[in-house]
C-alpha cells in the first residue's frame, strides 16, 4: 500500500553532492579564521623534557602557539570509553604521530614553518610495538596511570576483569557453561589461530574541525559521526554547559567509524578559545593515518565437535592492539570476544578478550567492529573441521546454524530472521554444487568457499530523540540527529515522516544537524540509525499526526475517532481537506504548526539492562569464488555473493549499497590494506603504500542478496544493513583458496608474497603479473 | 520564593551588543554574494508604458535586472492583509518611491549607475494624497481591482462593510445599542476632530535582507519581526512549500511593527533566485522612509454626557491614510475605531473606521496601533467636556472609568486591572492638587495635563509554539521564535525556561531564531510575546520537567508523584539527584536528553472566536507638566509620569525600559515627528528634515510607574508592556497646554509654529529659542 517505504525515492542530499553544491566542513570560509596545525612526536615512546615554543610564538603570522605548558583546560584527558589521551601531549608521546603542540598562525605555510621552529627535548623510552610484547611481564607501561572505565558486565555469563599496572586496558570474560567438560564431551577439538590487520578506514573527506569560541559559547563544524559526543567531550574538557556548545554537522565525505573530528574538535576549541578567532584544524592523509586505525586482532579459537560435525564447545581468546590511546578499542574487545561464539548453537563458551596497549597509532571504532574479525577465526576453522571430517562445508554449518528465535546468549534478542535459508540462498547463488571448470593454464588454480555470520547491533542503551513538525502548508520538517555519512540515513529518516504523515517525500525537508536546535542523538554508528533513530522519527512523526487529528477534531467538533489521515488529506466520514485547509482551519488566518517530538531509548522503552542486548541481528553470509595464480600468489575474487536480511527495507538501492560497500571493505581488507611499521613508526601512510580497493578489484560478478524477513523492532520491521556485507569476506575467500589450492592462510590481507610464501613458494617461470 | 521572576537577570544579548560582537543582517558576507538595488518612480502615481532594461543589463558588472517583463512568480502581490502590493509594479507605479525594477550587481555603485541607465516611459496620473481627495466621487481609482479581505466580523456589534470601486480598502463598523438615542438621552453633546500624523517607525537598522537561493530552497537573512510571516508570503510568491524556505534573523536593531524586511526579503529572493547567486537588499534610510510608515489618523468623535459628566453616547469616525499598499492598514483601522471608546462606560457607541488608498508611501502597523491616535482624540475631548462642565478632568475620569471586570465590549475580555486605582496613582505622581509656582518671565506658561487609556492585545487568533530541551548536564537549550527587537523578550523567555526547570539562567541557552529548526510563531507584535509564546514556553519547559519527573520515578522505580524538582536537584523523600546524576540514571552512560514542546493557540485554548478577543488590556495613564513659550509655540515637557500595569513583571528593568521607549516615542510624535508632502513626493525623507526625539528632548523628570495587578494571562499573572506608554502622551501634553495657555490644539506633532499660530500668532518679540 505505501508509496513511500520500499520506494528509490531521490536522496535528500543527491543533488547537492552531484552537482558539488555540497558544503563540507572543509569550504567553511569565516572572518577572520587561521589554520591550527600540529606538531608530531617523532619517536615510539618518548619523555617530554623541555618544550620551547618561544622562537615559534614571534615568526611573523604565527598567532600563538599551545603545549602542555599553556594549555588551561578543566581536564586535559578525551577517550570515548577511557579518558587517556591528553588533548596536547603532557609527560610523554605515546606513539609516533602523538600530538605535542599546537599552532595557530594566518596560513599554513606559516604554521608548518611555526612547528618547525618548536624546540622539543625528548627522552626517548623504551617502546612496544605488538601485542606480546606489551604484554611481556618487563614491558615498559605506556599508560602509568589511567582512569579505566568500570560498565557494569552485561548478560549472563559476562563480565570484566581488572589489569592493575599492566598494559592491558580492558579484558572481557565470557563463559557459557563448563568449556573443560565440553571439551571432555567432544570427539574432537580444533585448535587455531588467526589474525586480521590494522587498517586504515579512510574516508574520502579527511579529519577536519573548525572551531569559533566567542563569549562564553562555541560553535563547531565538524564531520562528525557522533556530534553530541563531541559536544560531551567539549563541556567535560573545557568545563562548559552542553548549553553553551554548538556542532554544526556540514555534509560529510564518509566516515566508517573513525571518529572523525573527535581530536581536530578538541584542539580547534582549544585554539579557538586561546586565540579567540575562528581555527581550522584539518589534518593531511599522512595525519589521518598517524590519528585512529582500525586494531589489529589475533584470534586463537579453540573447538569441539562431534564426529558427525556437532559443535559442542569453543573457547577463544581474543588481543586487539589497541594502540596508544584506546577510543572504542575496549568496546571493540568486548564485541569481538561475544561475536566469537559465531551463528550456531554451541553448548559450552569460554571467552577472553584483551584490549592492550602499545606505542602504535591509536586504534578504535571501524566498520564491523570485531566482528569480521571473529568471523574471519571461526568461519575458517568451520572449514577446517569441516576437511577434517571430509563434511562438505554447508552441511557442517546447516547442522550448527541457530534458528530463528533461538537465543544467541542468554538473555541476548533471539535471532530474528532464518539464518539456515540464507545459508540455503547463498549454496544456490553460488553455484555450491556445480564444478567449475579448471582454467587451461594449470598455475590458475579456482575454488569457491562460503562462511556464515552475524553480528549485533550494538549494545542495549542507545538514545535518540527528533521532532517532526508540519507546517501550515502541509509541508513538514524533520529534525533528527543522525548523521547523514554517505548511507543514505537522512532519506531514510525522510520516508519514515512521509509514510506517518501520508505525505509524498517532496513535502518533507529534513533540517540541518546542529545540537543547539537538532534533538539528541547518541551516535550514527552500528548499522543501528534506522532502528534506533528511526522509531525516534517514526514516534515524533505520529505525535504530529496525532495532534494534528486531534485539532481537526476539535476544530471540526467530532470525535477524533472519527477523524483520518490519508493521503495527506483529513478525512471524516465522507468529506476531506487537505493539510493545508485543516491547517488553516485549526489556526484560523494566522498560520501555525504541529510539533511532535519523539524519543527511542533502548534501556527505558525496552526495559533491558545497559549492555549487551542487540536491538537486532545484522546478517553477512558470504560466498566467494576466485581464482589463485600459484606463481605469484595473486588473487582474483571471480565472484562474491553476499546474503543478508534488511528486515523490511525502506529505500532498497541505500540497501544493496550498503551491503555492496561493506562487502567492498572486506574484500579490501582481505586481500591488499594493512599498516606496516618500521623502526617504531608507521611506514605506509599514504595511498601509494597503502593500497586501497579499487574499480578493478571488483568482483567479475558480484551480488548481494537482501532478504525481507520482517524480523527487525525498526519501523515496518526494518532491521541495519551498513556492516553485514564485510562479516564474511576474508573467511570465504580464504576458504575458497584452500578449496582452489589445499593451503590454509591464517592471515589476511592475503597479499601475493604472504599467499605465494604460504603456497610453498613456487619457483617464478614468468615474470610477475600486474 | 522564585529566584528568577521578577529578577533583572542580565540580557541574553547583552553581552553581545555592548561589545560589538552582534553580528546583525549587513554583517553578512557570503562568497558570491551580490548587491541588488531598486529603481523607484518619482511620480506619485503613473502608468508605466514600457521599461528598457537592455542597456543597464549590458554595463560590466550588472548580473540581472528584473522588471514586470522578466519576473516569474506564482503571484506577483504581497501584502500583510491584502495582497496589493506587487514585487516590482507591473501597469502602474502608485506613489513617488513605487518600485519598478530590481538591479543586482557586483557593488553599490554599478548597481546605482545600472539603475540609471534602465529607462521607463511613464504617463503620469491624476495623483490623491489625502484622505479627503481620495473619498471624493471624482477620485481616480488608486487600486482597480484588489481581492479584498474578508475576515469574520468579531464580536458582538463589529461587522465589515465593502465598498467597491472606491479607494476605501476596508471598513469596520461597531455599534452597541442606539447611538441617536444616546445622543438624545445626553445633556450635552460634544462633536471635535483630532488628527495624528503619518510617522516614520526609525529603527537603528535599516531595512534589510539576504537571500541564498540554492537547488529548489531559499534562505533568508532578515531582521524581520515576523520570520514565519515572511516564510509565508515567500512560499506564496514564489510556489515554494514552507518547509524549503529558511527564515534566518540575525541580531535586530528594532522594530517598531515596521514589516521589516518584508519587500527586501521578497526582492532579494527574487533576484537569487533569477541570478542563482547570494544577494543583498539594503534600502538606505532615503528609502526606508519610502517604504512604509505610520499612517495619518483623523478622528471625528461625537460624544454625549450628562451634566454631571457621565457618558452616554459615543460616536467616532476615523479616517486611515494607508498610502498606496496598505500592509497592516486595514487592521490599525480596526483597532483605531474599537479603541475609540477609551476605558469608559459608554452604553451607546457607533464607530465607523476606513482606511483609505492614497498615493502616498505605504502605512502599516506602527508602535500603538491605533491606539494613541484615538486616544489623542478622546481624552482631548474628555477635558473639553470637563472643561465645559466645570469639573475636575480627573473627577470626569474617576466618574466614567471600567472597573475591574467589567466589560470593554460585549465577548471581549473583561478589564484586568484596578483602572481607578492607577488614576489615583498618576493624580499622585503628577502632583494633580498642587498648584505650581508660575514662571517668572510671563511669555513661559505652564500647565499640566492627564490622559487614560487602554489598548487591547492585538485581536484573538495568535499562536506561538516552542521547544525546551534538557541536555544530559542539566543544562537547557529553549527554541523560540520571538523575535529579539530591543525588547528584551528572549532574556525573559529564558527566566520562563529557567523558572519552570528550577535552573539558574546561566544554565539555559536561547537557541538562534532558524524557521526551519524553531517552531512556528505568530509574529512578535502588539506587546504581547510574553503572554502568547510566554506560554507556550512555559507550556514546553512544563512538558520537559513531566518527562523527566517521570523518566526519573521510572529509573528510581518510584511514583511519579513521590518525585519532585527543586532547585535544580531530583528529590524524592530526603534523597536528592542534581540533574546530570538524574540524567545519567534515566539515560545509562549513553547520555540523552528531554524534548519539551509547549504551544499556545488563542483560539482553541480558550475557545475563542477568531477576532476580537484581547489576551490582555494595555494600559497608558499619562501625566505630563508642560512649559509653553507664548512667543515661540515652543513646548518643553518638564515632567512625564507614566502609570501601566504589567500584571507581573518578569524582568523589571525590561518592563521599565518599554514603558519608558513607548512613552519617548510618544513625545517624539506629539512635539515633532511628522512626514511631509510637497509636490506628490515625501519632502522630508532624512533625519536632517524629519526631527527625532534626542536626549534633551527627555522630560527634566520621567517617571514610568508600573502596577503589577496579577491579572494577566501570561506566565505568573504577567502581561505585555510594550505599548502603554505612548497611549497618553499626545493627549496628556495637549491637556496640559490647555491647561497652560486656555488653548484647545487638535492636531500633533506641537511644532512650533503650529502652537504659536495656535495661540493666537502672538508678536516674536524677541529672537526665537532653539
Amino acid at each position: 500500500m505505501s508509496t513511500v517505504i520500499g520506494e528509490n525515492v531521490p536522496r535528500v542530499d543527491g543533488q547537492e553532492k552531484v552537482t558539488g553544491r555540497a558544503l563540507y566542513t572543509g569550504d567553511l570560509k569565516l572572518a577572520g579564521m587561521v589554520q591550527g596545525k600540529v606538531l608530531r612526536c617523532p619517536y615510539a615512546h618518548a619523555r617530554i623534557r623541555r618544550i620551547d615554543a618561544r622562537k615559534a610564538e614571534t615568526l611573523p603570522g604565527v598567532v600563538a602557539v599551545l603545549t602542555r605548558d599553556n594549555l588551561k583546560v578543566a581536564t586535559p584527558y578525551i577517550g570515548a570509553m577511557i579518558k587517556d589521551q591528553p588533548v596536547i601531549a603532557l609527560e610523554k608521546a605515546r606513539y609516533a604521530g602523538d600530538v605535542v603542540a599546537a599552532v595557530a598562525a594566518l596560513d599554513d605555510a606559516v604554521a608548518e614553518e611555526a612547528l618547525k621552529a618548536i624546540e622539543v627535548d625528548y627522552e626517548e623510552l623504551p617502546a612496544v610495538m605488538s601485542v606480546d610484547d606489551a604484554l611481556s611481564p618487563t614491558a615498559p607501561l605506556i599508560h602509568e596511570r589511567i582512569e579505566r572505565s568500570r560498565p557494569p558486565a552485561y548478560g549472563r555469563g559476562a563480565s570484566y576483569i581488572a589489569h592493575e599496572h599492566s598494559n592491558i586496558c580492558h579484558h572481557f570474560h565470557y563463559e557459557r557453561g563448563d568449556v573443560n567438560e565440553g571439551f571432555r564431551q567432544s570427539d574432537l577439538v580444533f585448535e587455531d589461530e588467526f589474525v586480521y590487520p590494522t587498517a586504515q578506514h579512510y574516508p574520502m573527506e579527511p579529519t577536519i574541525s573548525v572551531a569559533s569560541y566567542e563569549g562564553d559559547s562555541v560553535t563547531v563544524w565538524s564531520p562528525s559521526q557522533a556530534p553530541f559526543a563531541t559536544r560531551q567531550e567539549i563541556s567535560r574538557v573545557f568545563g562548559m554547559p552542553l548549553s553553551r556548545i554548538r556542532v554544526i554537522v556540514p555534509h560529510v565525505g564518509g566516515g566508517y567509524g573513525g571518529s572523525k573530528g573527535a581530536l581536530t574538535s578538541i584542539l580547534a576549541v582549544a585554539l579557538s578559545r586561546h586565540v579567540r578567532r575562528p581555527v581550522r584544524v584539518a589534518f593531511s592523509a599522512d595525519e589521518n593515518f598517524k590519528t585512529i586505525c582500525q586494531p589489529q586482532i589475533k584470534v586463537v579459537i579453540k573447538t569441539g565437535v562431534k564426529k558427525d560435525g556437532t559443535f559442542v564447545a569453543r573457547q577463544s581468546r581474543v588481543y586487539l592492539n589497541a594502540g596508544a590511546y584506546v577510543y572504542s578499542t575496549p568496546s571493540v574487545a568486548e564485541k569481538a570476544g561475544y561475536r566469537s561464539h559465531g551463528p550456531y548453537h554451541i553448548p559450552y563458551v569460554l571467552t577472553d578478550s584483551y584490549a592492550v596497549y602499545t606505542n602504535t597509532v591509536p586504534a578504535g571504532a571501524f566498520r564491523g567492529f570485531g566482528g569480521h574479525q571473529a568471523a574471519f577465526a571461526y568461519e575458517s576453522q568451520a572449514d577446517i573441521i569441516a576437511h577434517r571430517l571430509a563434511m562438505d562445508p554447508v552441511e557442517l554449518r546447516r547442522r550448527n546454524l541457530l534458528g530463528r528465535g533461538e537465543e544467541y546468549a542468554a538473555g541476548d534478542t533471539p535471532i530474528d530472521c532464518d539464518l539456515k535459508g540464507m545459508l540455503e540462498e547463498l549454496a544456490v547463488a553460488i553455484e555450491w554444487d556445480k564444478k567449475e571448470e579448471p582454467p587451461k593454464d594449470p598455475r590458475f588454480k579456482r575454488g569457491k568457499g562460503i562462511a556464515c555470520a552475524v553480528k549485533d547491533g550494538g549494545g542495549s542503551g542507545k538514545s535518540a530523540s527528533a521532532t517532526v513538525r508540519i507546517m501550515s502548508d502541509g509541508s513538514a520538517v524533520l529534525s533528527t540527529g543522525s548523521v547523514e555519512i554517505g548511507q543514505g540515513v537522512r532519506t531514510t529518516m525522510l520516508q519514515i515522516t512521509a509514510e506517518e504523515l501520508t505525505l509524498p517525500t517532496d513535502r518533507v525537508e529534513v533540517a540541518a544537524l546542529d545540537t543547539h536546535t537538532t534533538p539528541f542523538d547518541h551516535s550514527t554508528n552500528a548499522s543501528s540509525a534506522t532502528v534506533v533513530m528511526g522509531q525516534a522519527v517514526q514516534r515524533a512523526a505520529q505525535d504530529a499526526r496525532q495532534q494534528l487529528l486531534s485539532a481537526a477534531a476539535s476544530t471540526l467538533s467530532v470525535p477524533v475517532e472519527e477523524v483520518q489521515l490519508r493521503e495527506g488529506r483529513i478525512i471524516v466520514k465522507e468529506k476531506g481537506w487537505s493539510l493545508p485547509e485543516i491547517m488553516r482551519l485549526c489556526f484560523a488566518n494566522v498560520g501555525g504548526e504541529v510539533v511532535g517530538r519523539g524519543s527511542f531509548n533502548q534501556i527505558r522503552d525496552e526495559n533491558v539492562p545497559l549492555g549487551q542486548r542487540s536491538p537486532f541481528w545484522e546478517v553477512g553470509f558470504g560466498g566467494a569464488e576466485v581464482e589463485v595464480d600459484e606463481w605469484t600468489g595473486a588473487i582474483r575474487i571471480l565472484k562474491y555473493v553476499s546474503v543478508t536480511d534488511a528486515g523490511k527495507m525502506i529505500h532498497p538501492v541505500h540497501c544493496r549499497g550498503q551491503d555492496e560497500g561493506a562487502a567492498m571493505f572486506g574484500i579490501g581488507l582481505s586481500l591488499f590494506e594493512e599498516l606496516l611499521y618500521e623502526d617504531g613508526k608507521l611506514a605506509n601512510p599514504n595511498l601509494i603504500d597503502y593500497r586501497l580497493p579499487r574499480f578493478r578489484d571488483l568482483p567479475h560478478s558480484f551480488a548481494s542478496r537482501i532478504r525481507e524477513d520482517a524480523g527487525g523492532p525498526g519501523p515496518y520491521g526494518a532491521k541495519g544493513v551498513g556492516e553485514g556485507g564485510i562479516l564474511g569476506v576474508a573467511p570465504a575467500v580464504c576458504n575458497a583458496v584452500f578449496n582452489a589450492t589445499g593451503v590454509r592462510i591464517r592471515q589476511v590481507p592475503l597479499k601475493g608474497e604472504r599467499v605465494w610464501r604460504a603456497l610453498g613458494q613456487p619457483a617464478v617461470k614468468t615474470p610477475v603479473r600486474q
